[in-house]
């Protein structure tokens, strides 16, 4: 049995034999003696074999890159010309005294420090190479530690670990299911789960009164960078909790969490309207390490002479809103031009912007092509509320609420990064207080969460003004992403019935689909809620990842395949007989 | 907040106000005073509720069977005359003072204490209602704190949590697989994983040196009782680690998880080769709480001039057996007929016996249809062989080996049980040494295990003689139920070429299935194995469930249907359109 992992050798153990098992990271021939580097998933160390030890110093001879070895050998100090302080375990090595080569290796197809150059293609064909790299070994492990902190905190609260299905009912959360045909019953199909939200209210139902999972869930969707076909949350609900308790018993999981795995003191998490946080932000998942705000200045545009800006501004559904960038006077001609279209992806037109160049010169201190469009008054009165020093840049947007918020959004972070302004490593906060509906394109409401949200008012005010209801959700957000997302669930048939009738569902629609849900909130259901952490997002968070890819183990490309297995893969025709289906055949072409 | 549990709540409480959450389980009248049951997931405790306090008087008065409430109260001592043994909560009573109901409940579909008389069905339709029942929740709970005790021994142990795909590619392990198609990639479908195989194997190729998952696994079989399309294992892999050290870690664990949630010491596991188990007690998995085995007489039966017997019994092939129940005379005619019926399932074509009634008479003292075949000394020696005494009866296999094992070996166990034979709780075992290989019924070799399990053999050995070939692999039993099983695997692509050639998969077909493994095993593959638990079996045999789906929160039925939320179901013709697939026709009835 091994002794020790290779890389947690230090001056501790001078003197000890020891017995690692591992892979040649590096072998180097110097002096007449042979240098191996051990890698394992600890780390590194390096031992050494010289001539004496002649059957092993040959076997030594012999190996190559990604060789797998057995090496017993005494630990010793390194001279004082060789130690190495950039290894853990630079200042000893092993005099290696035996050498067993347990596997050889061809080859690799690339080297695991040049993983860059070979591009994700191949690092994701030979997965088992790639997660070689002690940065991918890390990402796991540290995925590992933050299931396992989560588990202790869960088992430690009373919540009980109960699994639900994978081969379940198509419910309409947004997303595209995955289906599965059935054999038995034919021309039916399963659905893969996009979240366990229906089963986890029905063990509320049951009494089980604090449930979580760490869950596996589907959605077949256009994959965006950081998407995966299958995704993983922790999911959690509880009976007889409000959602001052819910988000209390949560904020102390992830604080305790960053504390273990981090060394990271979180602090109290702020809690924040929607409404302010889309005001100030224009996001309902603010970056707050960014001191960047937008200011609203509609009443002051009202009055200008100037389309773009009065047009807005005098429209109930528009927005006129500045973004102040203190020292941001020094941003070149050619960088507002990036910026202008990096605005336009989010629907903004263009992207107006004045410079404060000498605040005590007045309008001859400012320089901006819409300064002309502006009474001077108006002008002093905006600087004035945005407090302006010298050097800043203020940039505009003027168009419905929604592109000013997403476009203006955006900007305050880009523009936060470009220049440099992030301060801090971590922002927590709640976001609450959202708004139950929002219009689809269609001119339609549908719900902002999922349907079972329970709204903040009563079922008459709900369908009386359902643009105006609030519901009693909140969002965990971290450093600008949406860490985790939930609420409080409603617990009686006619509350659940009015959302229904506000959503277009019918009666018969809402029976078909959700009707298990329905009989159940009518036999004892108790008040309940919950949340749910994208697993994947919170370990990209933790360990800086920059793809979602990084912190899965076997992920899929952004086609939905796995180069590795190619799947997915074809079929038999047998198979899909028994499955009752065909492939439909295209078209042909002319 | 709650402040108890109601189930919690003893005589240490006295005096105490309390805040109790939970549902009512039964509401008495009784000499003008109400008394209410309050139910939640740790148990039932009383509160009275008298007409002082008025308006909380008529609540209580109002509510009925599962109506949610919260309840504050004074927990007081009952007076001798009430106090109820049979309850935990039985000394004391809380004098109710505010009850809030938080939600009604229409009548529900079934009393929980008439859950047999309802039957499965009507109980899987309202699952929600079900698992209210005390014997359901204990189930879940206990699951849950089986899952956390493995979870912390492995983390201590540090084995890695790492998820595996669950979209992955189809690999043939034996049953059929669930497909999903891909939206994507026209015409290709994702197969979801019969175990995590193959992956474990490549985490270990890639130096995660310990692994473990609760994963989610699934099998589109004809479901027996005690199956269900999608299932747990608890899966392990281990790099470096030889079968001993495999079998020593994984027992450790399962010993301290008896011990922790159920205060059981399991002992030692003995070791048994799989030859000894199937001569001795007829399976692989033999329940060693019952003191029966079989006996070989083949050599004595190759004398008689009995077709039946002596056939078998000069058949390389056929096994002659004799299995003695101590105390069995008493055995009915009847009862016999029905154990030749029962032997009959496995392929057996009677069942001869012999009945010992006073040995001292020697042939004169026994009673049976066979003895006219057989010589004296022959029955004298098997006697002797067998050991019988007076009272005992012996049954009799002869036919071929397969059919003798699995008949006797069934046998024994319904004997066992039916004449009260079990000895002790809780027996353990490993069965070891198994073939590499076992017979089909086209007379090809397929492996007993699957084919990623390494010989105890060279490649040449092995394919020189794959019958004689033994594995590395080990089955972990528990009173007669395959708890687990796993084997050190092949880490060497020349041996699983060689497993390959033997199974007669050609190396076209091997490189097209098993390519990324044959590639991995190149590339420094550590020497590696692993073992994979049935999560349900094992929660099964720990809570004494007699059906798999009394330990699983939302089963499906035998069909592989949830008759809650009616899935599988219909898709509409949009979604099959862009899964590129349509359903199969029936041909038309003439």
């Amino acid at each position: 049995m091994r002794t020790h992992y290779c890389g947690t050798i230090t001056s501790a153990q001078i003197d000890e034999e020891v017995t690692l098992y591992g892979w040649v990271d590096r072998r180097r021939d110097h002096g007449g003696v042979i240098f191996l580097d051990m890698r394992d998933r600890e780390g590194i160390v390096q031992v050494v074999f010289d001539p004496d030890t002649e059957e092993h110093f040959q076997r030594a001879d012999r190996v190559r890159s990604e060789y797998v070895l057995e090496i017993k050998g005494r630990v010793r100090a390194r001279s004082d010309a060789t130690i190495n302080p950039n290894m853990l375990t630079g200042e000893i090595e092993i005099l290696g005294k035996k050498l067993e080569i347990l596997n050889s290796a061809a080859t690799p197809p690339f080297q695991l420090d040049q993983h860059i150059e070979v591009g994700e293609d191949v690092r994701l064909k030979y997965r088992y190479i790639d997660l070689r790299r002690p940065e991918m070994l890390e990402k796991l492990k540290l995925r590992s530690r933050v299931t396992s902190s989560i588990r202790r905190f869960m088992d430690e609260n009373g919540f009980l670990d109960i699994e639900t299905p994978i081969l379940t009912k198509a419910t309409p959360e947004g997303a595209r299911d995955y289906l599965v045909p059935s054999r038995t019953h034919e021309g039916k199909f399963f659905a893969l789960p996009q979240s366990p939200q229906l089963f986890k209210q029905l063990l509320m139902v049951s009494g089980m009164d604090r449930y979580y999972q760490i869950a596996k869930c589907f959605r077949d969707e256009d994959l965006r960078a950081d998407r995966q076909p299958e995704f993983t949350q922790i999911d959690i609900e509880t009976s007889f909790m409000n959602d001052q308790q819910i988000m209390a018993i949560t904020e102390r999981m992830i604080q305790g969490l960053f504390k273990e795995v981090l060394d990271v003191d979180l602090g109290d998490f702020p809690h924040m309207p929607y409404a302010e946080a889309m005001s100030r932000f224009g996001s309902d998942k603010p970056d707050l390490r960014i001191p960047l705000e937008l200011v609203d200045v509609d009443d002051l545009m009202r009055q200008v002479d100037f389309k773009v800006f009065n047009g807005p501004a005098n429209d109930a559904k528009g927005r006129v809103a500045a973004l102040k960038v203190t020292g941001g006077a020094q941003i070149s001609r050619k960088q507002i031009d990036g910026y202008t279209k990096f605005v336009s992806i989010y629907g903004a037109k263009g992207l107006a912007w004045i410079k404060i160049n000498d605040i005590t010169a007045g309008i001859e201190g400012l320089q901006s092509p819409i300064l002309k469009f502006m009474p001077e008054d108006i002008i002093t009165q905006m600087m004035a509320r945005l407090a302006v020093t010298d050097g800043d840049i203020v940039f505009f947007g003027a168009d419905k609420t929604s592109i000013v918020n997403e476009a203006l959004g955006a900007l305050r972070v880009k523009v936060g990064e470009d220049q440099g302004l992030i301060k801090g490593d971590w922002a927590p906060l709640w976001v609450v207080d959202f708004p139950m509906f929002e219009e689809n394109s269609e001119g339609n409401l549908t719900s902002l969460h999922h349907p079972f949200t329970a709204p903040a008012c009563s079922p008459e005010a709900l369908e009386k003004n359902p643009e105006q209801a609030l519901s009693i959700a909140y969002d965990m957000v971290l450093n600008g992403t949406e860490l985790g997302g939930g609420s409080v669930r409603i617990h009686q048939a006619d509350m659940q019935q009015a959302v229904f009738r506000v959503l277009g569902i019918s009666d018969e629609e809402a029976q078909e689909k959700f009707g298990f849900l329905l009989d159940a909130l009518k036999y004892g259901a108790p008040p309940h809620g919950g949340l749910a952490f994208g697993l994947d997002r919170l370990v990209m968070l933790m360990t800086g990842a920059k793809s979602i890819r990084d912190v899965i183990a076997f992920p899929k490309t952004q086609s939905a395949a796995c180069v590795m297995t190619d799947a997915p893969g074809l079929a038999d025709n047998k198979q899909l007989r028994e499955l009752n289906i065909r492939l439909r055949e295209k078209p042909k072409a002319e």
